[in-house]
């Protein structure tokens, strides 16, 4: 019901200067951007994706099938040489998951396993819990130090509008099992890396190394990790019984799902706009990135619409991002010898764009210039950080691919990435059509641009 | 995180009018308002009743142990005729509970079965989803017309501040499966009786009339709810499987804790502060009521500790409310013939109070109007209707004993009521507080009131 509203005072904020009294922004580039305010596809696209498809978990028949979906879609679109590129892939599926504080406080905890956590015995594993309040608090812990007991890491993760929390506090989830394997735990609970406060864990895979044996792992919701606290701070022991089976269904198939507009100059290189199809199971992966194929999607699309540009723009909708980021590997693997000139991700939500980034070689300059005249009209400023890719092509960027980010407004996306909650309502449909304007803009400079475009010298 | 910054808000929205500027207000009255705006009681109790005793089920061993926690917790805090009065109650209780829309659009649904729920086969029950947008439109379908298919009911609650929605919208829980039935469906679905959008349903109880036998009746998380009507407006059928287990455990024990601040004058009658202890199993019951339960005993705390009172406080904590008001039902049974003058209850959460209703005689305006003064620098104004008590003293006021609204802000009570999010971290300590306040002004008020107090001529 509050959509109208938020999509009023979005216009407003957008559109601060009136477009007519802008000035050094190519009359069509201004038009593309302006007409894709009103675009539909994007919501279309992410509509389809959560509702017929649900959540898509890579290697499993739902990612299968959102493949399918895919490949039929975006033929209908009007695109070019669409595919499914299939890799092999190691698949961890989710079980049964249930924990519960036993003895005089009783209680169930909401949790859920992490990507790659081993299981528990069937009928549970008990154990005393052992309170970490950062991880290097484990970490200081001896080798062996906590045979038979469980660890509990929790962190101090809070909201920033970019999103630079996940990497300091992620490591909890990525490399906290490990270690607590490494000190002996029969199993460790997360505190959700998340910046909400709601009975929803998230989700999301951990590594264990050769050599480690995997533990059963699982977050806890940030409510039931913050009970446990309290629990633990009465200064009794506290028990806790798991029942996790989740289990590894061996090599499957995962495909990375690609789509092109054919340029007119094939000497002028391949722009690449990335996201990912596969999605984490609690949710219908909204924000996750159903939204973030649906944009660059709808900016391809806009653009092919309207006459062959110069470059070839490939649209790659990758696979197993989540688990590994196997899709955007095996794209590098496959693509590396192709001319890739410039490489962008749509891969943080669906809220509104509010940065430019770019890694350009100085020459391009002149090019950073007219994309950061064309976006400030939707409010986008200009970052003093080069651009450093999404994950699916980060290799591409690594290897000396120029780069865009149009970074978007995290302020609430930790609120639901990986949670049962990442769902359509999440998406705000005024929103996403900012993010589109900004893509169909940046691709429309892009894609016909005369120079070279390049991150080296 | 956001606390101070709530309680800075809190306080600078909460005193308008200096203190000392008032006129009309007894200044003891005033002094022991002001003191329970830095009352931790309320918090503490709070506090222990959702970490120490988590969710209290009504007729389980959770909410006995919560009685047993209730009386020494009441016996330590001084109150005197500390006891437990027990009743029987058929006691229902939930089990394993999934859903699944099957076919090609194949995902799970987030849902939970409602209180007196009949159970599916343990393999699951399949059908088709009939769709009504509103209980008006399931009840217009002839007898019968559902057989084998599963009904799903829709509606329009948005949020209010006075919770009035409750009571239109809320008939599609209680009385929606017992039309469903009688139409011959061998399940229902409703959305959730909520204003939220998480995955997250809400529990809460339906009737099954003598006669109709019950069937498998659950909620969707509202998310949910709208994911199946997006794939019902594909217009091709929907296919749903349940497995609902929950079952009636037969007649098992529930209980009033009552504790008392005897009076000075017992001819002056007794005056009620209630709440209910049992609490819904998905969450810890915070909200709904462990903040009721503290607020009105912080309230009688404190005025027990600043002397005897001319009337006894008599503070209830209800059990079984969740279920039906058993608790409620068995207090006036039990206590018909006591002289009560006043009854009052706190069960709406723990947000601030905004308004006073009363329902006095009209030779009580003076009293009520002695109140309104008091109440006016927390800002709290004065309604236009007549109090109606909460479920647990309805019995009293209904048979013709005063009553005292103090009517919370029910604004975000729905997101949260009767839903795993029900936890302590949505209690706002300062916001306790303004409602300890409240209510000791009441209570300092007619507890001491020389009048007779009386809803009658």
């Amino acid at each position: 019901m509050h959509k109208p509203l938020i999509a009023a005072a979005l216009a407003a904020l957008a559109l601060p200067v009136p477009l007519a009294a802008q000035t050094g922004v190519d009359e069509r580039v201004a038009e593309l951007r302006d007409a894709a305010l009103d675009d539909d596809y994007a919501w279309a696209i992410t509509e389809a994706i959560t509702t017929e498809l649900g959540p898509r978990m890579a290697g499993t028949p739902a990612e299968a099938r959102a493949r399918k979906w895919a490949v039929e879609t975006l033929t209908a679109m009007g695109f070019s040489n669409v595919r499914d590129e299939p890799f092999p892939l190691r698949t961890w599926v989710r079980g049964i998951e249930t924990g519960a504080v036993m003895g005089d406080h009783s209680q169930p905890l909401a949790l859920t396993a992490l990507g790659n956590s081993a299981a528990t015995p069937v009928d549970g594993l008990e154990g005393e819990i052992v309170y970490f309040p950062s991880l290097a608090d484990l970490q200081a812990e001896p080798d062996g130090a906590l045979r038979g007991r469980i660890a509990f890491v929790s962190h101090a993760m809070t909201r920033t509008q970019d999103g630079s929390q996940y990497g300091a506090y992620g490591i909890v989830r990525r490399a906290g099992p490990a270690i607590a394997a490494q000190k002996g735990a029969s199993a460790i609970l997360i505190r959700s890396i998340g910046t909400d406060s709601h009975r929803m864990p998230h989700a999301g895979s951990t590594v264990f190394p050769d050599g480690t044996d995997p533990i059963p792992a699982a977050a806890l919701a940030i409510p039931d990790a913050e009970q446990l606290e309290r629990l633990i701070e009465r200064g009794k022991p506290v028990r806790v019984r798991l029942i996790l089976t989740p289990r590894v269904l061996g090599t499957r198939s995962s495909g990375n799902v690609i789509a092109e507009v054919p340029g007119s100059d094939p000497s002028a290189g391949i722009v690449v706009v990335a996201c990912h199809l596969d999605s984490w199971d609690l949710g219908t992966g909204a924000i996750d990135d159903a939204s973030g194929c649906a944009i660059v999607a709808a900016a391809a699309k806009r653009i092919m619409d309207a006459g062959q540009p110069r470059r070839t723009i490939r649209v790659l909708w990758a696979g197993a991002e989540e688990v590994g980021i196997f899709g955007g590997r095996a794209y590098f693997e496959a693509h590396k010898g192709d001319n890739h000139v410039l490489a962008a991700e749509s891969d943080f939500g669906a809220d509104r764009v509010w940065r430019l980034d770019t890694r350009f070689a100085p020459a391009n300059q002149p090019l950073a210039d007219r994309l950061a005249a064309a976006l400030a009209p939707l409010g986008i400023a200009t970052g003093t950080q080069p651009a450093s890719g999404g994950a699916d092509v980060s290799a591409l960027i690594a290897n000396g691919v120029a780069g865009i980010d149009l970074q978007q407004d995290g302020t609430r996306y930790f609120d639901l990435h990986h949670t049962p909650d990442d769902t359509l309502d999440k998406v705000d449909p005024a929103q996403l059509r900012q993010n589109v304007a900004a893509w169909t803009a940046m691709l429309a400079i892009v894609a016909d641009a005369p120079e070279r475009i390049s991150a080296t010298k």
